[in-house]
């Protein structure tokens, strides 16, 4: 097997408060469009980050990337950020954007992406709830 | 991020009774093709359905398509129907069709396909147990 | 650790359709009393099954029951009378019971609790489910 | 099986931001006691309530209680106030409490033991994150 | 809420080897004893444990114990000496005992009760699958 | 609906124990490649494996490929070789290969596409933990 790839995934857990709301809106229209999400003292979740590297297993370690070495990148450039936090008043790199999981899934790529040097990040999904889940491939 | 695409994901679930069964083939037949699926008065499943919509978030509500609103079109176009329902008898949009997985989630992606006016229907999952499930893309 | 009481337990799965139905009521008390879970032509659930017995580990095996021994049993004198049927017409012991959770599980325990002889049957959980779940410990 | 005892449970889902903080501490007291989940701006989860109700089932209905009725109780008296809500700051039955899980799990019992009529309240469990929970009693 | 009794649960997780093996029974007694369990070259599993503490929470904290420190008992006195070992071989309290979960859980519960300081230890659950898990109650 | 793609998938799980050990490494730097994960006497996993294969359903049966036979093809050509087993030793197309997910993915392929004669083998995902997971779809 000298040429094959593999996707290899990393799940990491962080929890948060964020509220959905665009200060260019009234109270009301930010109610008609977020509902319940524009809670003024926000809500929160438990959100579950799963970042997707792909590339051919290295001969001698079998490994895409080393997913210890993922775990690592993912914690120091993004769940340090974000863990125990407030998405709208606390991230560096959420300033200015509203923190749907959309735009959360995004900047997590913006994040993530230039540390992957070992294959390349292939995909980022993000569970807000077990119901409710995004994904981001680059695109 | 100007253009970036997004898949937005929601579960739904529902419980239904069901049997597998070829009317043009006898008893043994159907035994022999669908084994104990084929047990006459039928058995049943708590079914979980994710649906996919593909697009670009909104630059106001930085949403590709409100999940709430997704939820209500899978509940009203899919769910209400097969809910608590018999799928070989009471569902208007799978008569005459073998209630397999791959027939059911089939007929969800026409039942709710056309409801999709923000981003596009990109792929339906459509658990029947923990361990069986099907997708369709609608290709 | 010479005595020591330890609780062991193994899950089975089993999918079934059932009809929640009095014969002495009318279709309109049916259908008030059990709303969607009295359609006529049934529903189904996913089921799962928690059984739990409580004993001292054998000092040889170090098992209070063999696991393996257990699913045996859980299968031989319940599973195979379920898995893939309708609750209300084809199990024997459920004859002229309506097949609530709770009915189900009390009926479980009768059928499991004579083959246990390591260790005593402690406590039956039954998921119908991932919301909803009962449990019955021969009180 | 004309009295025997069954313990029917049902799950709620909540998404609420809270930060752990006592007015009489300092904020370095609060940090040391309370580290990240003091954050000034708060964090958030996804809980999961699980609420058992103790009970012989009804002759008719086979029903402990009505797990669509226990759906509506909860609901009505504690999911409501608590969903995409600041515990801190927006639920009126936890005005002055911490609001860690020990704390809500015990205002969620006072909350809804006064309106279960059919059987008696046994045992509420909250799952503050997947490795987290809590529960109690009554006692 | 002067005095009420809440207990708290914390889970970890290990992934380690094992073989059920006793050395005073032959290789074909250990097979007829242990089935595939007795293979020579050993298995192994990914196990969580939750380990449940009840007592009074602090009028101060608001816990029973804080469950960040909970963690780091589990971590210290237990999950170190186990994750990523055979538990045949490597762990200095399973030396002489056949690494059964009902085994290993009692082993737990010597390893991590002595340092329970706030509340008393209630109950250690132990999965060593999805589907087969053990509990011991210190009785 | 005479030509639709459907993907539909199986799970499968199994508990082995490994290793992972480069032979021309020092056991120093196996330790540096490895860590914990080359720890001499192995550790272990319950590996759980999702089979997918795309297809046309078949107009009789419905079916893209009988789930219960790709079951039997996933036991028989798979599961069999790794369950309770050591992935260094005992599993014959794993001879010379270090065991990592990618390596068990990519054999596993192997091992079940010349069995796949309805529809085609699509992808094979791989679970090591809840955490991480790999898959291979033959490129």
């Amino acid at each position: 097997m000298t040429s094959l790839k593999v996707y290899v995934s990393r799940k990491a857990h962080f929890s948060a408060a964020h509220r959905l709301y665009h200060p260019s809106l009234s109270e009301a229209e930010n109610l008609a469009l977020f509902d319940k999400c524009s809670n003024a003292n926000g809500h929160g979740h438990n959100y579950t980050v799963e970042v997707t590297v792909a590339g051919n297993p290295d001969p001698i370690s079998g490994y895409v990337i080393d997913l210890k070495k993922l775990k690592r990148i993912i914690d120091e450039h993004f769940i340090q950020f974000v863990d125990h936090k407030n998405l709208n008043t606390d991230v560096p790199f959420l300033q200015g954007i509203i923190p749907t999981a959309e735009n959360i899934v995004a900047a997590c790529w913006l994040q993530i992406q230039p540390h992957i040097n070992e294959g390349s990040l292939y995909c980022i999904r993000l569970y807000e709830t077990e119901n409710n889940f995004v994904e981001y491939k680059g695109e």
